[in-house]
């Protein structure tokens, strides 16, 4: 563990992604991608909200999927923009409050997904979701386009879960938590857009296979993980004091922690997974072919999450 | 409208599915071999329910694709005889009565279907599917299983949408209803195992042509209402006279229809999507290839939820 500016510390990941991390020339171009899309499907009320989402957002992507087209950067910044937004529209404590507003707006998208018109033609959140999954279309076979439609379903089945949690008091086992803890950080969309955007294919034995698998597990896991670390102070403070729904505090109940212990354990384990991930890079870029191209994705993913909880978002704001 | 053995009037379809329908020389094996996979699994604890639950699914599917192969009508019933059984356990009144239990069930098979294990290794339901997954994922080329595993998760998140709309009392419109029902009454999933199960393919054009979705379309809606209808009875008896929710419930709250009109206008609508079937069953079986075997595919799913509805499941029982 390394100190960070804030009062708690986090994981030290200068061994395993030691940074700089590439980045595309289309950052800046992506960002502001995203307010003209976001003037079109107005997502997002708060002005200072929209521009802080879509500065992380076109930034983020562009260190996820540094070699990607102007187009590919695009797409994934709209889909990752577009589950961040609908998640703080309706889901945590806004889905908690009332878990049947919040399905009933995830069936508003399921129709989407399913590219049928939403009954009463749908919210922006659905016309927004139905632009973006358009372009999805014209670049994704089919196969790649169901695979992300997929990820997209499983990231709002993640948001009713986690509301569903929340409403009964947070008191979830960490087993639980970390098995759906991809879906509500969004990261296996993410990993799910890297074929068609940067344009591999994975063979199916390639996909099932260990080491494939395993690098996308480590990757689910350090996502999810830092992203808790990073936005505990931030979501404590907005809770009032009460302890946050995530990994330290989940952690802490399980084994009878302080939270201090707490976080010194998820940093642990948060570097543990980095190693993995790292190796699993290794061994996978020397094979070569497509599942080289794969763990030069999952590394951008990754170096991507990592980059993330260093942005203002997290910084109490 | 004709009226039957009830006391309701139930639709005229002489004109559109006059039966007999077709039905696979394999239909009591495949019933045999469900009793066989439930013992293996057991999803169904009355011997009584069991005995009903394999006598109509594997007669149901025998006649939804009588064409199929026998591994094609096992693997077909055991996933619709899954969906039908996880909601006659978790569903309905049970998930209305507590939706995060039943969010919780949910979330253990969308981590099967995205093929890993679930925490603390899952329940039976967890196993079953995982069996069921593995032999679709022999048969089906990857964008296939995608597509049937996208149904799945949809049907699903149908029984949670359901729980939370019985659980805030049952009010909702006819559209959004109209929406659901296609993933309620599971008919996008059986739709989903045509082509892995009959070995056709459809182009992507004409998977998204009018008359391909509106064929669906008018299916979908046909066998949800049939058996909205058919259940009317059933339900109410089991609520203690309270009216179950379903299209006449619906329509009659949404028009100020008695429940008679009602049913009299559900028997109309049915005969509407019964006559565009039809249409679009003759356009496309005229048309040849792939369209042409997607066309008698939906005519046997229609035939299928025709014949349910007689069948003594449907009997008060």
């Amino acid at each position: 563990m390394t100190p960070r500016t804030g009062t708690r510390p986090m994981p030290d990941l200068s061994a395993s992604f030691p940074g700089p991390f590439p980045v595309s020339p289309h950052a800046a171009d992506t960002a502001g991608q995203l307010e003209r899309w976001l003037a079109a499907y107005p997502l997002v009320a708060s002005e200072r909200a929209r521009a802080a989402l879509c500065d992380i957002t076109g930034h983020g992507v562009a260190r996820t999927f540094p070699a990607a087209d102007p187009a590919g950067l695009e797409l994934c910044a709209d889909l990752l923009l577009w589950l961040t937004a609908f998640d703080d529209a309706y889901g945590e404590q806004t889905g908690a409050a009332d878990p049947g507003a919040l399905v009933a707006r995830v069936a508003g998208a399921v129709h989407v997904l399913n590219g049928r018109r939403p009954p009463g033609g749908g919210d922006v959140f659905c016309a927004a979701l139905a632009d973006a999954l358009a372009r999805l279309g014209e670049r994704a076979a089919p196969e790649r386009f169901l695979r992300v439609a997929a990820a997209v379903r499983d990231s709002l089945y993640g948001l009713v879960w986690e509301a569903h949690a929340l409403a009964a008091g947070g008191r979830v086992g960490v087993p639980e938590y970390r098995a759906m803890r991809p879906h509500t950080v969004f990261v296996a969309t993410v990993t799910a857009l890297a074929e068609p955007v940067l344009g591999y294919e994975l063979a199916p034995a390639a996909r099932a296979s260990s080491p494939v698998r395993e690098l996308e597990s480590a990757v689910a896991d350090l996502a999810g993980w830092i992203n808790d670390l990073a936005s505990y102070d931030r979501e404590r403070a907005r809770a009032g004091g009460a302890e946050p729904f995530g990994l330290p505090t989940l952690l802490a109940a399980a084994e009878g922690y302080g939270i201090d212990k707490a976080f010194a354990a998820v940093c642990a384990l948060c570097e543990e997974e980095a190693g993995k991930a790292r190796a699993r890079i290794v061994e996978l870029t020397a094979a070569g072919g497509p599942v080289a191209a794969h763990a030069r994705a999952l590394e951008g993913v990754a170096a991507s999450y990592v980059w993330h909880i260093g942005h203002r978002r997290y910084d109490g704001g």
